[in-house]
């Protein structure tokens, strides 16, 4: 099957799961249920579930197992955007080509669509059987969690949050993204992993290096994209880092030198999921994706 | 043991275990976590964790899982606190006597404070041993992100949001605190229940009422003492609810009839833990203590 054919199935399915698993919109709070479901369907480019099922068939995962796990995942991602875009963060009024949440219903509303997207990330897992067993699941709770706390994703956000008119070195604006993006492309990967049979330790220590270097590929692919884009294009608010002075790869390297680094972490991730094989083919296709959106 | 001696050592455990299991202010990034710190210690009656421990009496539960389940809740606890003091929700200045986290540290602190304080309660239950197995931590997990999300008290939110400034029912009022207060004390009194010996089905059942009535007992009382307290001695704003007109037990039943409302549930909340006896000394005391707090 054609890479792109494949990649829109998957996103189906994800849309699909992600409608089933969430609360219906007749069910109260019906406000706070119609604004999850406006904040979570329809829009987004699922890369982190097309990661989680492309990792699935590394380990001929279940893929009932790797919808739920990678519609958690997929939340944390939501909610992240919901409280990022809110006027004391980001302040955006466009995502997705949508109206943001809390422009769309209203700034209170869209706290509480954040919080109850993460608490419904974690019930799922706890519910929905992921794992070959419970203290596999167990095991997902605590990476989904670890990488969206203090130490991942918003403690990436917190630094971010710092560096506005900051001058970062390129060191600093690594962590930072190894953070705020990274840990959640990382533990989309273990997710996917965690639903199959289970790998051994160095193919775990193998996907683990892939997904961080994945990670950072991906933020440098999308500060290229969102310094060449605009606004319709790219159905956010492009050139917005730029505009609030916030470092980006583009900022501190250069455009031409911003390219030449995607271009090694690419030939990085490639080779970092080699010994898989063909097993790996969605894989190096979704790493040639994520960098052929921008160059 | 006095009751009071006893609540001063749970307040106390509780207070060492969050700052063992909060991470350390030096630990980056240092402004995010020194935030997580100062909205969570010092302050707060903890009565989720002296629950949490007063039900554990009734099933022989290790005090170091219920130190772990009664963080968890908490923290749970602390971050509806924080987002609920933002501007945008009840727009508080104090809290337990001190500025609200978005006044001693800024609006987009204090949201990714709630975000990684929620990330964090769930982190403990799967990470430390809080069960007997893997499936009971499963449980508590699925139980507390339950009583926290859409269809709990985030979901209470934004029932209490839409209901600023409208006429309430008894009823509608009722259903609103189930959810925004009764799903997290219920939480908190089965999370002490799985820490201990498996009870019976009937004895469950029996804890899972006396923790929604109890959560309603503990909402009338509160209103009552809010609408008869200064801001000095509550620690937190005074008569907020009457000025932002929300409906009370007492804005809806006038103080007499909100005082007898609070004098049956006491006596269903004794009677409905009864069958366990001598066990559950500490939930009658404490069952007592919510209700002597105001009169």
């Amino acid at each position: 099957m054609d890479f792109s054919v494949w990649m829109g199935t998957i996103q189906e399915r994800s849309e699909n799961t992600l409608d089933r698993l969430l609360p219906a919109a007749h069910i109260a709070p019906q406000r706070l249920h119609q604004a999850m479901r406006y904040a979570a369907l329809r829009g987004g480019k699922r890369v982190r579930p097309i990661l989680c099922h492309a990792v699935g068939e590394i380990c001929a995962a279940d893929p009932g197992r790797l919808d739920v796990a990678a519609a958690a995942v997929e939340l944390i991602h939501i909610y992240s955007l919901v409280h990022d875009d809110l006027p004391s963060m980001d302040n955006d009024v466009l995502r997705r080509g949508k109206p943001t949440c809390h422009v769309e219903f209203d700034e209170a509303t869209a706290l509480l669509v954040g919080d109850a997207l993460q608490s419904l990330a974690f019930q799922l897992l706890a519910e929905q059987e992921t794992g070959e067993n419970a203290a596999r699941q167990l095991a997902m709770i605590s990476l989904l969690a670890h990488s969206s706390g203090s130490r991942g994703m918003a403690g990436g956000q917190a630094i971010d949050l710092a560096a506005v008119g900051q001058t970062l070195s390129l060191e600093e604006l690594e962590l930072m993204h190894i953070r705020k993006t990274g840990a959640l492309i990382r533990a989309a990967v273990l997710l996917g992993a965690y639903c199959g049979k289970p790998l051994t330790a160095p193919e775990m220590a193998r996907l683990d290096h892939f997904g961080k270097v994945l990670g950072l590929l991906f933020q440098v692919a999308d500060d290229i994209l969102d310094s060449e884009s605009t606004t319709a294009t790219l159905g956010k608010t492009a050139g917005k880092d730029a505009a609030q002075n916030k470092p980006t790869y583009v900022s501190l390297l250069g455009v031409v030198r911003a390219r030449e680094k995607a271009a090694e972490l690419r030939a990085a991730t490639h080779e970092s999921i080699a010994p898989f094989g063909e097993a790996a083919l969605r894989l190096h296709q979704l790493t040639d994706f994520i960098c052929d959106r921008s160059f």
